[in-house]
């Protein structure tokens, strides 16, 4: 499916509107590609963002996830939108180990209102082939700007 | 409904895996209360903890969340036991904003391999009347210890 | 919660639209209860809604609980709106067997456009307890009327 | 990713289950793919399986989507084990009309327990492009044969 941005600044209002979100500085998450309909937010492990096993927490892969679903929705609204999640469901598929963490989000169907999104989260370690650790679906929605409190 | 816990120390064995989740530390998240088959996690309001209008990042929200849901499954299960998320299934139901937000799980169905818990996610503002800010449904499931990875 | 209908026929409009749906005759599904944000759908078991093990079949459990979430929400909708189903989880508890099952569905959180509604589906078997074989949460969304196509 | 059978007469297995759904014999449901960790159903459209729009109901949208979700799982599993669905969630992406509905599922990620399965739901009308009307992700468990009630 290709799909076109609404909104010729998109890139840049993504990164504007990741920037302010002050949960990424404190866990360490990246936002390493933009495109339209497409968000992957990178994420290196940490012994501080853990569960009792060691594995990074499942809410954290959440995090990132719902993140990367909300931008790759907001890539493709048009000018002076707000996002915001409606939902999403999360299947853990193995532990979160590894060094390094990619959500990759994209958009399954963009609509005026509201866009579902899917997620695949992936985990590398070394030179071993990524895993795939988690899986999301999510619905995001559209507001106009200014009028979501 | 009554749910009877089968480990006699299962309020010490979820203290003691609480603790050892360094996610909690990093987010400030507090075990408040243990029953069998009910749990709650406390999460004062930080600034940097947000999405990009300032309030709590959903992800977080499903961080105390996802924990209280698997320490209320934990509750309930024979010694030597692991707990790990399966899937769960977040409705966000109004902006997370608020001075303290609790995260109240509580099994819905246990089982021996698989128990089923639903989460509300409660805010709190001065004395204002708690809002529910999110609910959710997963899967929790029990591994033998030392055997989940 | 108690929940105001803003629309003073409710109830009929909620019966009329259910009369519609063709699926509940070819199933046996009954509109049994009608309150501001509360529905209830029975179904009595039959051997032609089964799945391999002749329990009822997980789509036709969800099948009445879809329909009962999707009322509950349009119990609550202003006059000329129309409802349908954004998206809904399903958690099966337990076998669906029995000889009656009941979908309760509750609205959890009202809104203008979206409204998220949980169900929990019973069975019942003789003079023995209901047993909770299923549980729901979902997402219903409110359109003006003749326009969704 | 290719997926291996455990089961060499995989296929045949879930012919014959399938073959007692009698669900799938009241709505019109066919099975018409089964490879290796891949399922597709398809179900006509008939006027009698609607919602008040003259629509197929989601629940049967979820019926063909979630068998096709087991016997995806279930193609993957040992001899002698059974399915059951565990939780599944669907997102309605638009109104279930066409002629013909394919449910076409996949396994995300097989375990000895629980399997991971990702269903799509396509309508065609005519020589239009088929267009995806629903997606579901869901969880089934393998358990062994004969012990399930």
């Amino acid at each position: 499916m290709t799909l076109k941005p609404t909104n010729p600044a998109y890139a840049d209002e993504v990164r504007q509107s990741f920037a302010k979100q002050t949960i990424m500085t404190l866990i360490g998450g990246e936002l390493t590609r933009v495109e339209p309909g497409v968000v992957e937010i990178t994420l290196p492990y940490r012994a501080d963002l853990t569960q009792q096993d060691g594995y990074v927490h499942a809410g954290i892969v959440t995090t990132i996830g719902d993140s990367a679903c909300g931008y790759a929705a907001y890539s493709l609204m048009p000018p002076a939108s707000e996002v915001l999640a409606v939902e999403f469901k999360v299947n853990l598929l193995r532990p979160a180990k590894g060094e390094i963490f990619v959500a990759r989000a994209e958009v399954i169907k963009p609509g005026r209102t509201l866009t579902v999104v899917r997620a695949d989260v992936f985990a590398t370690s070394g030179d071993e082939e990524r895993k795939l650790v988690a899986t999301m679906q999510g619905t995001m929605m559209r507001l106009p700007r200014h009028k979501n409190d």
